[in-house]
């Protein structure tokens, strides 16, 4: 039994329908495969805990051999299956539909980590709600594994404060004010600015995290210096969002923020190369 | 009520969980508002009828402007929403990863379609089985709307014959009549094959479809014109898969298949550039 | 973990409700039972499969000693069971049910069969969607069993144009024509005909299957023998449909089609009698 | 919104798969249509609710015109439903085979009950616990529009002692004391007897119903007046149960039993011959 | 696999979301832990089947010592798991916050039952449809853990005629008739009354149990020998409904009735203090 | 159509099963009906949406006066509902359960809310993870109507450093480091402490909010003065837990904590005296 079980069955059934019509036909029942699962470049792993499961659910005993989140070669075996060949057959599609995206994503993630850390050690390299939907858990989790910090799981996990809810505001102090009183103390509160004046009034608010919308590293820079001069930088935690690529993360980085988020790490995933190689016996 | 509402709540729950807490701090109860959607660049309408569901679904009333599978411009208004403000903003990111991903996959499929025809106007483009997990339904209505062929759906709907399978059995054409004994003669029988020889056996041997698997364009030429010498090509259908991109996809097209599949629509998608411009009311 | 368990818990608990209370008062709780299935009259073993499963999720021990799809004899043992006395009494109802069914719907194609190939050995007797409700897989699945075809699965693994969709279309040409171009080239298309002229234009048009809807087998003869003189017959699959019964399946066997299909093996099923004995040990 | 949607949707879903691929590529999307449906045969209404609900959820509206339970003669209209051609053509299958079943049902119970009324008008002719799998509660429902008493929904509603329990407990009054004892006093008790004796003790010991079980109506007769010549005949039901068919039901019905029932009323279903006619418009 | 698996995995969920942040970043995924469960008061065993699901579903071992429903002290141990220390703590609030509830359930039942019986060892105490939503048949289950009666389950398994329903019919008389003869003959039929005519009028119409309805223990008394001396006292059940505590449980329990029931059993909850104490190891 | 639908159909059907047998026996089909809803003594509204749609699934009209979250007095009609007079009866308890245990949980906690309040208007009054399993959003939204916060919704949305994780890590220090390291920077982190010099080193380390576990009041109000000494004070949040009563939460509320959490809000609820009036019309 597993938590996770019902949504790992949801996705055979999506696949399998009524059943491999084509491994039932020409593959005898009593008919026993191994198979092993490696990538064919270089990346992290991610996905391997679902991908046996996908096997265990049909009968097959499956054997991981790297932890989700190491950084593994191509070639590598990740993953050995035995069971029934149908089972096998059966689950193949499943279980590398999920290893190529979640590989794929966390691969991403963990390029975009090593190229903002080799400009500042200390940046965090995050996520976004710009999930594929229904598979936020899996795509939050890949993130993790490439060393990148999920963000917001839900709308319910943290405030964040755009421009659709400050027109219906005064200010972005009595925003702030009003969802300190108004949400649990559970929760962090952050703001979405786009120049140094609101940026320093969300600070002052007591916003825990001020999020810089679509503004140039240099922009950035220059905001929080000129926030540090008034004692508004130490404390707090700074993101950038907005234009953000693998080609311009390093200047990012180097603006001084804690954060930087992509939503692209997660609605624009290339598919790792991954394979399952299945072996009669 | 609609046949899809499970799904729909399924994807807003994910994001919502237990409230949208930002807007329930910050935004009346009774405040109204209204929303456009619009690419923010030229593409394929895809995911509208789903996006509308989740505002409806919410307590809005939207209003789809073009029908799904529409060439759309940038800016064009295609889906209109009037609700509480605060449907609005918590159905905002739920239906905006559906519609960045659903119109992703229309338009990148319509420009494979576009780039096809342009040397060969009757070849098909199609999809594989390659979807993210969960999504086969919504990835592979988005390449209906980009022009594409949807392929497979399951495994269930369409024999295919694989490498693996053949270790088994002691040739094609014993395959395809195992096939056609064992499967319901409601499906064809399609055949993955390496080289004429394989081919024209499983032409003879009654295969409904024949794909070449990771041949290039070139090969596949050659293979076709001595099918036909041999009077095999006729009546059967030829689908190219296996590395096939953009860049060469016109190649594929020039060779003379009938159908070209590529796995990259749906498993490395690019998502569009989606924007809902909310108006408080 | 099987990818069935859900429905065959949903069985269970719609059986159960709260607890077998009978049992839970009369029964103590560490008794032990052990109990055997088997007919009570000769017929197809079908269902089992499902029946270990139900005494399974109810913890206790089955062994299947039949494969399902074979035929059986009257009071040949085709299932053990052993566990807790309560279990078996619990389960008993929702297996019995499940086999009962399938069982009939086995025997019953079984027969039809039997009698369609005394005539012609090659003909196939298929199954329509005229399921119960929710179980279509077990109902089609009862049919493979008892050799038959299970035909389509549901409206999306096979076109099949009738009369309905022929009133909004110019010609059987153009319809085929359509789907041709409209429907994934995966799919097979059958065309529903009444006279020779319709089938004529049907397999011209390139359908590759063609329905007799409601032909006596005499006209069905004919029809057939005049698509053979114009070389319309070779390489379609033709399928007698409506009005067929086990006791004219015979006739409609000889008339020389491919495929009986029979609405009743699934929609008007004798259950088969079935009992599971019980032993406290 | 209806309590049943679900599972109205799942019987769709289960029919329709990823959509209606006929259609879709036939039918316009615009295009309207009308349907009513009627029997071919005379029958009791019955599955008509179910049926509307079916073509609501696709999103037409449909009224029905005789509630469900009602005697119905061949060609009257029961139900008349206009919509979206594409849904009328969509939900048909789906609507007739819930309506096949339950009208089935629903008729033959009404026969059972006319035949058994004609000797005795006061008997009671019930179904039993052999229900088609995850379709209990049509099928019961169905044998109420019929006039039949649906008995147990459950194992959880009524106490029913039957010779597996009696192995385990010392006698009948023993059991039904421990029933009495530890089940709740909402629920009934009822004991499956096969000789005066057992029906002579399960009546001194309180069982508020004594089932015959597989008893001739000759048997249960003299054993009634042997009751009641101990005055245990009154106040309570007495049930004669196995080996009932339509043919003999008359016979036990004038054996001055309470209750027949008949498993045959659920577990083998003769389909209604039942027409949706659709009209484009 | 267990019956009530997706049960407990959907509360597990409610409680951890995307997972144990604070466990998953502070404990070794390979640090192994145990842990027993004892109450820190005095009690009846409840929930602890379900506590024991719970950790096994998250992958640990758990052994139950003592049945559901025995009389524990405080301090002893009752369940003991072993497993990861991230799943014993990731369970552990799910766990407690069943067995805090069924065990507050069990307990607070089984005090009323002492009260009642200590005046009267025959009377039964019974619940009510009061309880949580989406908790019945755990709530009833601790009411029978304590010793009390679950009454209904369900509108659907009992008649229960209420002043509501009085209103509609010309008479109890009346009422009870049309009962008798439009619900199945395995339900009990139960009125609620409030005055001696009404009892006397629903004991003459034969309901099978008669509810006094928010009538003091006096009136009660009274009433009951007034039927007594009608002979309408004798096989049927009395029950005393509204206005029950647990500190005039005992004079109910005096007046002779047969049953009494609260809500107070299972509305209004006295979580019992319950702890899972973790060692790791 | 409304997200929680689902929630409110699973309530319903496990209260109604298979029918409510009783008002289908007695109720014509077309008698109309009209309830109100009202408290028998004052309290917080709470729950009557989620009532409102209880009565709108089954068909019924229903208009809600006051908002969920108002104080309201006993006899003030709080929501009206129209309808078919058995979907209203069908509806009543599983609306009333709702209800009731929401307005008890709302009215319990404005009470707390009331009493810390006239010592310091401050402090803010929490709920705990101590909920009934299921009902997780509707008691922390009952505690949100009461004027409570709700704290943690999941394990996943704040960190909670225990005593059980600070056994295996060196430090309190240490704990905060890693868990500020490995978790997202959208999430805070709790420490639970029991002396001035765990707390103070939770403040060093960074610790956002800092839980004084079962400490009394008067040591709670020595340790924020030490702290405040120090300068640890501001800043941060400090909540007081465990051992804390309606009786002694002004004591609490005195030692200066901003937050006063009690598990008896949602563990141990009062239900609340709800009647629902139905007139039939």
């Amino acid at each position: 039994m597993h938590l996770a079980d019902e949504k790992i069955k949801e996705f055979l059934r999506e696949d399998v329908g009524y059943g491999d019509i084509t491994s039932a036909a020409l593959v005898p029942m009593d008919q026993r495969a191994a198979a092993h699962l490696y990538y064919r470049e270089p990346g992290v792993a991610s996905g391997l805990e679902e991908a046996a499961l996908v096997f265990t659910v049909l009968g097959c005993v499956a054997r991981q051999l790297v932890p989700d989140g190491s950084r593994v070669e191509a070639e590598q075996t990740l993953l050995e299956v035995r069971g029934p060949a149908r089972a096998l057959l059966t689950g193949e599609r499943t279980a590398l539909n999920i290893v190529c995206r979640m590989a794929g994503i966390a691969s991403q993630t963990a390029e975009a980590v090593r190229r903002a850390a080799s400009v500042n050690p200390l940046v965090r390299v995050a996520a976004t709600r710009k999930t594929a939907p229904g598979l936020r858990d899996l795509d939050k989790k890949a993130v993790e594994h490439g060393g990148g910090d999920p963000h917001r799981f839900r709308l319910d996990d943290c405030v964040l404060i755009k421009d659709n809810h400050l027109e219906l505001v005064p200010s972005i102090t009595e925003a702030v004010q009003r969802a300190r009183r108004l949400v649990s103390f559970t929760k962090k509160i952050e703001v979405e600015v786009r120049t140094l004046a609101e940026a320093e009034e969300a600070a002052r608010a007591g916003a825990e995290i001020i999020m810089f919308d679509n503004m140039p590293p240099k922009a950035i820079k220059e905001t929080l210096g000129s926030l540090d001069e008034r004692g508004l930088r130490e404390g707090r935690v700074f993101e950038a969002s907005g234009g953000v690529t693998l080609d311009n993360i390093a200047e990012y980085a180097a603006s001084g923020v804690d954060v930087i988020s992509l939503g692209s790490l997660t609605h624009s995933v290339r598919s790792l190369d991954v394979k399952l190689e299945i072996e009669m016996m």
